[in-house]
Order: C-alpha cells, then structure tokens, then sequence
C-alpha cells in the first residue's frame, strides 16, 4: 500500500474549508472522492498538513494519502486533477513517500500570505481574495509592531477559542508587513501556526496601521496571553496557505 | 454639463464586454445606469478607451461620461460605486475634465498584459485570469520574436476579421515576454491596438514557444499582411488592460 505526497493549490471560496464536515463540501472530501477512483471504489483518508479554514486558499498545500494499487505518481496526479472536475482543486504534483513519512507531523515549516486591499474603493478584480480596507494604513508602523512578535512564545492571545492544539507555544519565524501600491501584504513563516493564529495577527496589525494603538501592542497583547485583547480576527479570503516545508527534497512529478 | 473622466477596474467574466449588446450585460451598460442616478434618471453614454471583449479585464480602463449636475468628482466615484453593485466593477477614482477632452482620442497610449499557465494542472485559485498552455513554452524565443514586431507596420495579419479601424497601420512600442515561475507574462503597449490584435499576437507567439515555429516566423506573418497565416486568437480571459495613458496628469480624486 503505497503512500503518496500530493501538492495541490485550491480557490477557498466555494469550500467549508480543508475538513470534512456535515455542512457542505471540503477540500478533504473532494479529494478522497477523487482518489476513491485510484482505490477500488474505497474512499482513503487524505490528510493535509495544514487545515484551513472556510474561504481560505492555498498555492501550495500539501496533503498524504495511502492508495491500494502501486500507481506511478505522475498517474496518480492526473487522475485527481481529472475526478476533482469542476472544483477549483489543482493537484501540481504527486510524490511516494516512505511508510512513515507524514504530511502533517513531518512537516518543518508552514508560510501563509495576507493580502489586504487597502483604497476606498470595493474589490472587483481581487474580490474572494483580499480583506478591503479603506482607511490608509501604515505599513512601516505594522511591520515593526509585527516583530515584536517572532520567536518562541505563548500564543493563547492569538489562537481561537476552538483551537485544539495541545500547546500554546509557536516559533513564529517570520512576520513582514510591506506595502504594494494598494495592497499591505502580510508574510508569516513558523514550524507552526495555532487555529486562526495568522488572521488574529493580522488584525491586531492593522489596529496599529490604523493609529489606533502603538507599535508596542501587539507585543503587550501576547504578553497579556489573553484573546479578549487582541484585535479581530481578519475575514478568511485575505489568507493563503502559500507552502510547506520539509526536512528532505520531495520528488515531485 | 460637466464631463468626467473615470478609472476603475473590472473582472471581465459575467460580462458580454465592455459595450452595450442585446445578447447580456455589459460593462458600459451597468456603468450608464449607475450614472443615470447622478443625471435626474436619464442614462447617459459612456465611452471608453479601449472596448474590450467578453471575459477581458481592466485593472485600468479609462472613460468619460458627462452629467447634468455639478458634483464633485468625489461624489461621482462613490455614487458609481454604489449604483455598481453587486456587479464586479469598481470605481477607483473620477475628474472634472475639459470639454474637449476625450477618453477615447485624447488617449495617447495603451497598454495590456496577457497571462499564460504554463504547467500540466489546470488553474484553480486563476481560473478565468490565465490562458492554460500544457506544453513547455521557451519564454525567451517568443521574447525574441515579439521584438520583431515593434515600429510602426500595417498589423492586417493580426486584425480581427470584424476589425472597424479605418487603418490597419498601428506603432507597437513595447511587447516583451518573460517567465515568471509557471507563468509566462506577455506585456504589451501602443498608443492603440487594432481589434484582436493583442490576443492574436499572443497566439503566434506561443507557436513559437512551442517550437513549432522559427523565431521569425511572427516577423514574416506580419509583412504577409494576411490573417490567415498567424496563430490562433489567444483565449479572452488571459488579457487585462491595465492603464490608458493621456499627455496631461489627471487629477483623480
């Protein structure tokens, strides 16, 4: 029973989100319906390394899933791109892995993107994919308030109340805001990230960009361990999951 | 009666293009009935700098409507933005313009990028925003290509049949190709561009990125000066025209 890494981007909008769930489709469901077609007709668990949430997109999510037939992966590939017609799930690359590698514990590092459109006017182009912000935020002052945030801490601050993760500690490795033209875009990097981690980061940010609280807040907020003083939480169609790392090259095809 | 000039982007995909057409909604249409809100119910005509086709973007089109009553420019960018809704349009600034002042002719460039998914998986979060071409493009090829069709020619080869210019002579002023990791970016800019022939310079190129064709081969269908010989219209969804030039500053508010 060979075990597979697949590399796969998909548009959040239509989804409930990565997780099966009984309210609607998942990315989670559509892929192991995808790949029931390469197992016999049984439908295997496909396991991603980040789960993310309704309306959230990715470029580069990685997920693992045990198949019954020893199938080429570039096979493998293309079946599911074919059976996840006409949902906005593109696998762009399958890989065997060895039995006890793991999308989700193997992992060594996850990288999101924030886009936040920031002009008066609504997004036409961008719409399902930016936060709009009208108000003129200062990026400068968000990137520096951003730094008080990295290395190892407590995240309770910043972590949702529903977040099932056993710890609060995360090493948030990297957290850059920088200014586009009319887009603020927020880069963060860590081994790990706790549930909505990023889009409470994200709008305590923008308190500060906004002049409404100093530079220094962000860090007090952390400090305080406590998610009633954090800023909101930022709307899921800003966030991408933009890719995994892990220890060893994967050998895409 | 003043005359405004407006900028603003569009996703071109519900949308039959820019001009008004019995056969679905158009652009010009949603923006003429946004307008007739600020002309006591009449709907007035907007005109364009460059009419795009069914499924273009505009990340910067330009246009000129004239109103019975003085507003400020202010006032008409967030009323059109308003009335816009909920269709994918959005106003991202408006002028007070001269009289004599012409979105159209008073134009003095234009210019367009067109997008190209180069990779075997179909797009999921581009879908509607690139052309899916499968096979390996040489980005460099159709760089070297493209230059051989700047300067001023008569461009009849890359002419749409249905074409109303008076003139097939058109000055092609930049037209550069590059990879930007699986994509390949066709940027293109004139002072104005014949009907198609932006979408059909794309598709020759690609036989040349496909190596099907020589490097001179898009040089050689130009002074043939007949349709037939270049490749196939390129797919509408990948081109976006994203500014119109005019020799004074416009004062957008």
């Amino acid at each position: 029973m060979p075990s597979y890494a697949l590399l796969f981007e998909y548009d959040g909008t239509p989804f409930v989100g990565w997780q099966r769930q009984a309210t609607g489709l998942s990315v989670q469901q559509v892929l192991e319906e995808a790949a029931a077609h390469l197992n016999g007709g049984e439908v295997p668990t496909v396991i991603a390394a980040g789960r993310t949430d309704a309306g959230v997109h990715a470029e580069g999510q990685v997920a693992q899933v045990t198949l019954a037939g020893d199938l080429p992966p570039e096979r493998v590939r293309e079946a599911l791109n074919f059976h996840t017609k006409p949902h906005p799930i593109a696998v762009l690359g399958a890989a065997v892995m060895p039995e006890d590698w793991s999308a989700r514990f193997s992992a060594i590092g996850r990288a999101y993107r924030f886009r936040i459109l920031n002009r008066r006017a609504r997004p036409a182009l961008d719409l399902g994919r930016v936060w709009h912000v009208q108000r003129r935020l200062d990026a400068a002052a968000m990137h520096e308030a951003a730094q008080g945030l990295l290395g190892k801490h407590d995240f309770s601050a910043y972590r949702a109340t529903a977040c099932q993760a056993k710890s609060p500690l995360r090493t948030l490795d990297r957290l850059d805001v920088a200014r586009l033209g009319d887009e603020v875009v927020i880069t963060a990097a860590a081994r790990a990230f706790l549930h909505h981690q990023v889009r409470n980061m994200v709008g305590t940010l923008v308190e500060v960009g906004m002049g409404r609280r100093p530079v220094s807040w962000p860090r007090s907020v952390l400090e305080g361990r406590d998610r009633g003083r954090a800023g909101q939480t930022a709307p899921p169609e800003g966030l991408v999951l933009t890719g995994v790392r892990y220890p060893e090259a994967i050998d895409w095809r």
